[in-house]
C-alpha cells in the first residue's frame, strides 16, 4: 500500500518570551510533507501572542480552542490534514509544558489528578459510550504510585516490525527473526498482503525462526476490501498469526466487526489512521477490534489519545501503539506508560511497536534493551531533534538537498 | 456550529495545450482556504503534462491514481483536505470533458454505459455492500430516454433553507416561509440546536406560516453528542419535523444508527461531511440513515459520488443533495439529475437543497422555478465562475481585498 515512503516530518517549534521552546512533528512519508507545513503555518494565528502560563495551565481548553476554530474545522471535521496540524501544535504545547515542569511527558499526565485528566478531553460525541463520571471512576483506582516504580525499574514491553518488511529475502527474514528472538522482543511482525503464497512462506520461516510460542503478528497495510480479508486471513490462520493490522480501510468499523467475527481467533488490530476518538469509540462499541493501535501524530493531538486511552480501558481493550516513522517511538512510549501508570493499569496484551531506525536524529532517543522500552526519564514529551538534524534535513535549503 | 461562516473557495483550472479549460472548486468557509490551495498545488505534478485525450477517457483510472497516490494518501486516507483537493482535480477534468462533449455533466454521465460507469468506482472498499455486477444490475434498468425527456421538461424537486437561518427574527422567518410556499417550494428547512425554547418557537412560527402539509425539515450542524440528539428531537417530534440533519458527529455512524432508532418517525439525514464512500457504505449497512446527502465538494470528486448514488439505490434510500455555500447548487444539481436518470430512476422523496446565494458568481447559474431546479443545459460540470468575479475576489490581489 505505501510501496515507496519517503519518511518525512512537518516540523513544529513553539516559542516562548523567555526563550523556552515545544517540540513536536507530522510524521508523513513525502509528498504532502509541504501540504502539512501549510496547515501548521495556518494554524499560527491561533497560538501566537497567547499568554503562556494560563494557556500550559488548560491544555484542555487549549486543544478544543485549536480544533474547534469552526472555518478550520470545515476542512475536516476533525480529520486529516488540519487535525493532524492541530494535534502537532497541542502536541508542542505539552512538550513545552513538560520541560517547564521537568517531567517527561508520561509522568507530567500520571501524576495530574482524575479531575485535570478528564478536563483534557472532549466528550461532546463520546458520552453515548463513555461519561466523564465514567472516566473519574477508571482514572481514580489504587495503585499509581507502585506502577510508576515498576515502570522506571523495569519498561514497557516492545514488539519489533524490523524482520518483517516486504521485500527481505527468505534468508534475511530468518536471520533477522532470530536476532528479535535473542534479543528479547515478544513479538515480531510481518507486512502481508502482497502475494499468498509468499506470506504462507514467510511465516513459515519467521515461525521455524523463532519458535513454536512466539507470536507472530501480519499487517496488511489497508490493502484489502472486508470479503477479501477474511478470504486471506482464513487461508493464512493455519499459520496462526497472532493478530491482523489494518486489514482494510480505517474507516470500516462495520467491516473491521465481519472480519473479526470471522476470523476469531486471529485478533484484529487497527487504529494508526484512525482521524479522531468518534472512530475508535464505535470501533470499540462494535466489537470491532482485539488491539487498538495509536498514534502520536494522527489523531488532534495526546489530548484525543488521553481519550481514546479511556474508551480503551472502559471496554476492556489493550492498546498497543503504532511506532516507527520519523519520532513516533520516542512520542507513543509516553502514552503507553501513562496508560500503565494511570489508567489501563496493566501491561497485559500491551506492547509498543519498536522499528530501529532514525532515532539517532533525536535528543532523546528511545533505549530498547531486552525487548523493553527503558522509561524515559528526559523532561518534554519526545520529538525534540537534534538541532544538527534540523539544519541537514530542513526543506529545500539543509545541505541533504542539494 | 459554524457561527461566522466566510465563504470561499480553492479554486482550480485545468488548461489543455488547445485552449480548453476545465473549472471546479472546493468550498470553504474562510480560514483555512489557503491550506485548501496548497493541496490542489502539491498535485499538480500528478496532472500537469498527461495526454488529454486518454486521459479524459478514462476518468475512472484518473480518479484512482489521484486520490491512490500513496505518499498523499498518507495524509488521510481517502478524507479531509488531501482528499477535497484530489476531488477538486477529479471534478476539473469531468468540467473539461463534459465541455469538449458539449453536454452538462449529468447528461454526460447519464448518456455513458453501465460498464463505463461501472469503471469510474474505486470498488476495492466497497463490494461487502455493493458488488461491479449489482452495480451493473442496477444501471441496466430500462427507461432512461423517458426520464431524460421529463427532466428535460420539468426539472427536479428543490427545497429551502433561506428562511430558516439562526438570527433572523420571528416576523423574518414567517415571511420568509410564506415566501418559500408561495414561490413553490416543496420543504424548507431550519437550523435548530441553539436553544431549546427557540427551536419550539420558531417550528410554530414555520408551521402557522406554511400550513399544515409542508414539511419542515430541521439542521442541527453536528451540534450534539448522541443522547442530546435523541433528547432535543424528543422535545420537538411533536413540531413534526420532516427530518433531522447532522443531529451529531458526521463520523459517527453507530450514533446516527442510535439516534434514527430513537426518532423514527423523524428521518435523519446526513452526509454532508461525510467524508468517503466507506462512510456512507456503512450508514447504509447500519440502517443508520433515513436521507442520504451528498456534497459536491467533500468527498474526492464526482467519481466517489456515483459511488455514494449506487450505494444509495442498492439500499433503496433517497439521496438529497446538500447545496448552497458557494456554488455547489450549480454542481450538484448534475449528481441528482444523473441519479433520476440513470441510478435511482425516482424522484420520489428527493430534493436538491436551494439557497439563493452568489449565483451571480457563475457563468451557469441554477435557475430554480416553482421551486424545482430547470435541467441545466448548457456544457460543463457547473463551477465555472465569471472570469470578472474570479479577478474581483482573488485572494490577496483582487480588488475586493484592498
Amino acid at each position: 500500500m505505501n510501496p515507496q515512503p519517503d519518511y518525512s516530518a512537518a516540523y513544529v517549534v513553539l516559542r516562548t518570551s523567555d526563550g523556552d521552546e515545544g517540540h513536536s512533528l507530522v510524521f508523513t512519508i513525502g509528498r504532502g510533507n509541504d501540504v502539512q507545513v501549510a496547515a501548521i503555518q495556518a494554524l499560527e494565528p491561533l497560538v501566537v501572542g497567547l499568554p503562556v502560563d494560563p494557556t500550559l495551565a488548560d491544555l484542555g481548553g487549549f486543544a478544543r480552542r485549536i480544533s474547534g476554530d469552526s472555518q478550520f474545522r470545515w476542512l475536516g471535521p476533525d480529520k486529516g490534514v488540519i487535525a493532524m496540524a492541530s494535534g502537532a501544535i497541542v502536541n508542542a504545547a505539552w512538550d513545552l509544558r513538560a520541560r517547564r515542569e521537568n517531567k517527561p511527558l508520561w509522568r507530567l499526565l500520571a501524576e495530574m489528578s482524575p479531575e485535570q485528566i478528564v478536563d483534557l478531553v472532549d466528550f461532546r460525541y463520546l458520552r453515548d459510550a463513555l461519561t466523564p463520571a465514567e472516566a473519574l471512576e477508571i482514572l481514580r483506582a489504587d495503585g499509581r504510585d507502585v506502577r510508576q516504580q515498576r515502570l522506571l525499574d523495569s519498561g514497557y514491553p516492545a514488539y519489533t516490525t524490523t524482520p518483517g518488511w516486504l521485500g527481505y529475502d527468505d534468508e534475511k527474514l530468518a536471520r533477522l527473526s532470530k536476532e528479535a528472538v535473542a534479543d528479547g522482543f515478544g513479538m515480531i511482525k510481518l507486512k502481508v498482503g502482497g502475494d499468498l503464497d509468499d506470506d504462507r512462506r514467510r511465516l513459515r520461516i519467521a515461525r521455524e525462526a523463532v519458535g513454536p510460542d512466539l507470536p507472530i503478528a501480519v499487517d496488511a497495510n489497508q490493502v484489502w476490501g472486508v470479503g477479501e480479508a477474511i478470504e486471506w486471513m482464513t487461508a493464512l490462520a493455519p499459520h496462526g498469526p497472532y493478530w491482523i493490522e489494518e486489514p482494510t480501510s480505517p474507516d470500516d468499523v462495520l467491516g473491521h466487526a465481519r472480519i473479526r467475527e470471522a476470523v476469531t481467533p486471529i485478533k484484529v488490530a487497527t487504529g494508526e489512521h484512525g482521524a479522531n476518538p468518534v472512530l475508535f469509540k464505535q470501533l470499540l462499541q462494535a466489537q470491532a477490534v482485539d488491539v487498538v493501535q495509536i498514534d502520536a501524530t494522527r489523531v488532534g493531538g495526546i489530548n484525543d489519545n488521553v481519550a481514546i486511552l479511556l474508551l480503551a480501558a472502559k471496554f476492556g481493550v489493550p492498546v498497543c501503539p503504532h511506532a516507527g516513522g520519523v519520532g513516533l517511538c520516542e512520542m507513543v512510549q509516553h502514552l503507553a506508560m501513562f496508560d500503565y501508570v494511570a489508567v489501563s493499569g496493566t501491561q497485559a496484551d500491551r506492547r509498543i511497536e519498536y522499528v530501529d531506525h532514525l532515532h539517532e536524529h533525536f535528543v532523546d532517543p528511545v533505549v530498547v534493551r531486552g525487548g523493553r522500552y527503558l522509561t524515559p526519564t528526559a523532561p518534554g514529551a519526545g520529538a525534540r531533534m537534534h538541532a544538527s538534524s534540523l539544519a541537514q534535513f530542513t526543506y529545500p535549503d539543509g545541505p541533504a538537498w542539494a
